[in-house]
């Protein structure tokens, strides 16, 4: 099979880089295409990410001589690939309109940016959970009188490690009602620099700005239904969460207590439920899914950031810890990884379940 | 004024290499004898603590050249102090039965370990919430036959932080039905040696033995009242504790979610009860009672244990985030110096209130 | 004795907030005046420092009222000060430049930037050791005619744990020939923000920009004599430095490989001469002056950063593991606080000894 | 090719754990043995780790079900395989006896413990670097009366960073006089529990008990000849060794600063010859060898332990900052994985080299 020739935009800040790692030796997906600011573009890539490679592995070599472009020229990316991947980090509505005027140009957009993820004709996927969403995208195409071109994004990184073992539940037959969320999260999700040593040596900060509200929001449109074009979010679920950065590089950690809407499973349903669990990307044989989406750890101290972070290549969720809980119904920990699961190995999944499903070519 | 001669058992240990540097210098007692395990008995203090020594301080000059006693001789300590700081780390049943011992042989024992916190006659304190559990003494004198030998605890270091500051909102008026708390906690918690480097370097751990119990039962008999020579444990409140280690040295977070009894404060009647809240220990002067005992910072990524557990050595409360939850009423942020305010420190602390209300003598 | 009015040009950076707090309840000095960049200027110090105060304890009640003066208005400090402590951080020449503007407006400037550490009427100072360089002060004045004003300056926070050490062996009649130092240095001596957790969170990095050249060059000159209104360099003398930043919040330490330059003390001399020093600062009574300046821990393992660097409220010295080296003739490990003794703190011991040597006032 | 049946001794301490892992898929050699302390001994593998399983990946399938022999009993091992790798973790005493009679009992022994480094007829080897001195092998057969026993040990993982470069110079013509090295070591080093997070957050300790003499003395041996059946020592090398512990996981780092002892390259001869380096174990194509096994790193900062310990599976050495030295004559940066190259990757690598060599059957 010959492979889909893709670029990144933003392709030199950290989320670009780790894009750069993780298509490398793709089987569907080659990286054709590099764009950033207009301070990298007409450098190569070697050149343009010197002294700023943050990446525990050389730079690939099929990327390292490409000519980095300037990410707000659209046309200079016309011929060369058929997919873009948007790791912009700029301001929100400067990103919103560049993908905009990506897609407009014909090009198929899967971005990691916040700027699209309240957008109504855009869906917000984790490919195990809300696959479906990706009828918005005809909705899309139609509304915007787009032909080949599309936007769709990645939630937060902060809610991969508790929403997949919520849906797991809800499509079990249990949905519910409320969640109380305390995050652990690792400094790599506030990208180059994020927060100073002087800050994390010997502490830890109970604040990430805008993250509380993403991670009660988010999932709720997630978890909800695709009606007549639109997302109709979970409207039984409510969500309290506590957002915390601790000195940990990759891998966010949640504790969550949570109650039943209304039939309550026992802890060996729960645990039946998740180990059994598996969706679409795993059904469609997806290059980069989990198999199986979920691992549940007996040990009694885990999931722990160092040690399961990287489980299947940093794309599976790890739980563990399930108890009852003396306030809601029952506990448990997850972890999942922030800058693969929860960044650009999440946002190349579904890139693969959109190939997959069809969409990346002309409506 | 002269001072009370004091003892420390288990001096040469973590805790108890606490209580020689905060009583160093202390207007009321005198450190004037330390015991600790046979293999330390007969060196001198300096000798004991040799390569072991744990404190960013050097060995107070005072206690020094003290010769270690076995701390398994009760009657080493006749006419050598009239109180003991008891900070022995070895299993429960051997600590509980020699804090007995000496407290028959006429002495009071103030401790820090969980041996007696469950025992019906002898009080668990901190001294801003449940001052008045001193009631029990008498009990506990009259049916052990004890003329001045006493018991009295200290609880868990993992409560401080969240406790007071219920007790202060139960006071004004508003009891609580329901507390999810999340703690992250300092490896000082875990004595020494505790975690290795090898599993909190890039890492946290989302359990601690024992923990989670403690921090969902103790605030019950805490926040009880004293009725009939017994505790009645508070019996309205539901508390849901999730314990990790984080790499931090010394403070104690909790991440606090609270659901009221029935009525229901609004934020700024909980800032006036927090800011106005002041107790016994503050009444009374005790040398080392902060003031005010529960400090409220305004910055939105407060408290922060490295930069807020040393505010009034390291024996005020520090919280902050107070903001609306979407599960219980009301959520907030607190922090505590674990081997200060929840050890030694407190400790201290409550054998000053203990003396203040004449314990310190015959019956 | 009424307190000197004081001044502190960049008042609201991290060197900044360390003078604010290190002349808090000073015997000598009063801060009086505090001056910022023209975005600070008009706020109060506590608003100027809202949201980035990285003490960890609360702003002094003396200062956070003062209104936050433009540093670069010369003339805005007249009459309100007497003597100026200088923490801009912006470019060298710019800073040099700025200083001398406030010299010749008639204020005694003491510096912790380095413009001025290689101009050649300008002494630089570590007070126990080349205290006699302020001899160039009259010949600084006379040069550039100014009747009151001066500028002083200390050398980079690296060599503090090594240089007055290897002076004191010069004194005794030891002069030395050569000296390899590893440095691995805290992240508080890059400033705010400094390195990223991302880069130290497990990792040290073996490399700090123009670091290894001041290790090198700055003792030379310290240790050289007075000759004629001239610093004549220390000439025997070669330094190789190797500096590592590592994951340390304060406190630089060094490891050291020396070779003398004829005569070759035994060990034991070396500690007698190390444990008999005391200098110019201890015997005016300096109120900042550690007494004594160095302190030798005999425990194989020390110094070290977290447990040493406070040693007499940060201004000591700390040395251990003297021993033969199998290339050089000795090694031994310094550590030293690099914001305390290595920034504010060395800086105000250095104003102590010019107000001692009566160079506080007109020529 | 069938594989060679080989056993691991020691199998369930931390270094044991990392030959389970890394030779989990190796092409030469199956993990077909293990065995370890009497408590183990009848539990599968996965029982006798259960809680202390410390790598970052599970338990390699075609181990877990293995039961844990008593590595005591040396005959449980005969006819189950034909090589032994040592990681036994007790008394030098117990372990150098213990390695002994499995060799008299027909097994080659490689080997990470100290015992037998300076047992006159075993082989010490870094593969690159000295690999001819399996020489000793049929000397040390002869002389024991050995068979198909023998013993090959490795060297201590923290000389790994700069023997390698050192060598490699000598080789080209230019023998070195002198070498004073700082080494920043990870905790890995130490085992496990090794350094308490206590003692490492925040600080760094100047001191690593027996590892200064071992850095020093280690390499002398392994660069020197094999003469008459027996290692004659570089004679020339003088080595001074400053060991700190660092709060790394993994990869030891060395600064050093080196003295030729005659004629003396340039910069860019050195960097020549060390980019053009190879050796025996890259000519023999063994499969744990890196190509190259020498890595310069253009960057000023690098190398870096979380960036670069992982370059070529652990089993580079990767090299930088290569520069002039004040008092010797260059200076550079040297860094390997202690757990891989340093301790079970380089005894893997070197039980290929003897297998290549023709040692692994009857002599």
């Amino acid at each position: 099979m010959e492979r889909l020739k893709v670029g990144v935009l933003g392709a030199t800040g950290m989320v670009g880089q780790n894009y750069i790692c993780l298509l490398d030796n793709h089987p569907w997906f080659e990286v054709a295409y590099v764009a950033a600011s207009p301070r990298s573009a007409g450098k190569s890539y070697r050149e343009a990410v010197q002294g700023r490679w943050l990446m525990p592995q050389p730079i690939p070599s099929a990327v390292e001589a490409l000519t980095v472009e300037d990410a707000n020229k659209v046309d200079a990316a016309q011929g060369r690939c058929e997919l873009l991947f948007s790791a912009v980090e700029v301001d929100k509505g400067t990103v919103g309109a560049l993908e905009e005027a990506y897609a407009e140009a014909g090009f198929p957009v899967v971005s990691n940016n916040s700027a699209h993820r309240a957008t109504p004709d855009v869906p917000m996927m984790i490919p195990e959970v809300n696959w479906r969403h990706s009828e918005l995208i005809p909705v899309q195409r139609k509304e915007r009188g787009w032909q080949r071109g599309l936007i769709a994004v990645k939630p937060n990184c902060s809610i991969q490690s508790y929403v997949a073992p919520l849906f797991a539940l809800k499509e079990a037959g249990y949905p519910i009602a409320s969640v109380v969320v305390t995050t652990l999260q690792a400094v790599s999700g506030a990208g180059f620099p994020g927060p100073a040593s002087l800050q994390l040596i010997d502490n830890v900060i109970p604040f990430i700005g805008g993250e509380e509200e993403k991670s009660e929001q988010e999932p709720l449109r997630i978890l909800g239904d695709c009606v007549e074009g639109r997302v109709r979010p979970e409207s039984v679920l409510k969500i309290s969460a506590h957002c915390n950065r601790v000195p940990v590089i990759d891998g966010h950690l949640a504790c969550v207590s949570l109650t039943f809407a209304d039939r309550r499973p026992s802890l060996e349903e729960i645990l039946d439920i998740w180990r059994a669990f598996t969706s679409e990307p795993q059904r469609l044989k997806l290059p980069s899914a989990p198999v199986p989406p979920l691992v549940y750890l007996e040990e009694v101290d885990r999931p722990q950031p160092r040690l399961d972070r990287d489980r299947d290549r940093g794309m599976a969720v790890t739980l563990g810890r399930l108890r009852p809980c003396h306030v809601g119904h029952v506990r448990f920990v997850g972890l999942s990884h922030n800058t693969i699961r929860g960044a650009a190995g999440g946002a190349i999944l579904m890139a693969e379940l959109l190939k997959a499903q069809g969409y990346l070519g002309a409506a």
